[in-house]
């Protein structure tokens, strides 16, 4: 289903216009899955077996009219999506708290950081003043890439577009100071694992 | 707005009935707020003096029908309640990972246990297991006094329910074990201070 903002600004994935098939990923383990779907497993597998406990917030929804039919469900009848003020995925990793957003993009060579907001970014700065590990999961659909990008390189490349230069992230300097890692079976994505890597890969 | 989950219950708070006008607070400092507002403002202080930063998830709905008008924002013309799987506030305090559920209590003399759910007792259990600091805030709205109460104290209540105990939390165990805390001007509920008070006072 597309879920779209005001404005009818799709929810996710950004890139992929709507009545076309999305690209397709060539890699055996990784077909037709969204980072989302992969996520969710992901996090499943941590809850289960007691790595962490990490959630995706709701999609936030304005109500505006509800109906109570008799005898069953209260139906909202009217809605509207809100832009999220914060990142989508927080939680709890051996005592370390996480919050992190989830982005794919079919750009093969860079990250556009169109994908994330300002009010994002500034979430993730006040997150890491409080000593929580901010990041972001980038995957490239075209190649079937994922990067975990620490909050520090999101910062220094928004405020070098702030500053008039490039905007968005190239993949180079992803492969240099992100930390990339692969699909796998349990679990789907071992981002914590790469996550537990920031500042020493 | 009164919110509803799916058989018609009421979202928050549970003991006030629809068309009754909720039970007054004499306290001078606390006219006709409710627990989620005082909350929300005391967020809003938090985050604006770099104290902490939590947030109050969106409630989950889930969305069946989006119209799309032209021209203007895509509007949600089939919508559900969906019962929240975690609780309703996290994030971080002092590199501290806090997650809690706020409720309010028309009843004076206990806290019924009827007002959370076992996935809500499960989900903080795990967040303790990881090292997080897990609690409920509740509000007496006739007396107007509220508790920071501790997991550990909610997961002995919850097991003596289960094992066919009584099926509340007496204010007197409260008094005891809990931190009392009062409303004030700014932070409206200072409820960090009365958590970092667990296990001292």
């Amino acid at each position: 289903m597309a879920i779209r903002y005001p404005g009818g600004r799709r929810y996710s994935p950004p890139e992929q216009p709507k009545n076309k098939v999305p690209k397709k990923d060539y890699s055996f383990s990784n077909r037709g899955k969204t980072l989302e779907d992969e996520l969710d497993e992901s996090n499943a597998f941590y809850l289960a077996n007691k790595i962490a406990v990490i959630h995706k917030k709701p999609v936030p929804v304005q109500v505006v009219k509800v109906d109570y039919p008799s005898r069953s469900a209260a139906v909202i009848r009217e809605a509207y999506f809100k832009t999220p003020s914060t990142t989508d995925y927080n939680g709890i990793y051996n005592g370390r708290h996480i919050d992190f957003d989830a982005k794919e993009t079919g750009i093969a060579t860079s990250f556009p950081l169109k994908n994330i907001h300002a009010h994002q970014v500034e979430h993730m700065k006040s997150v890491t003043e409080q000593g929580g590990t901010a990041f972001l999961i980038v995957k490239f659909t075209v190649s079937g890439r994922y990067f975990a990008v620490p909050f520090d390189l999101v910062e220094r490349a928004w405020e070098r577009m702030e500053s008039g230069g490039r905007k968005s992230i190239p993949l180079a300097e992803l492969e240099e100071e992100a930390v990339e890692f692969k699909a796998g079976y349990l679990p789907r994505l071992d981002y914590l694992k790469a996550v537990s890597r920031f500042g020493i890969s």
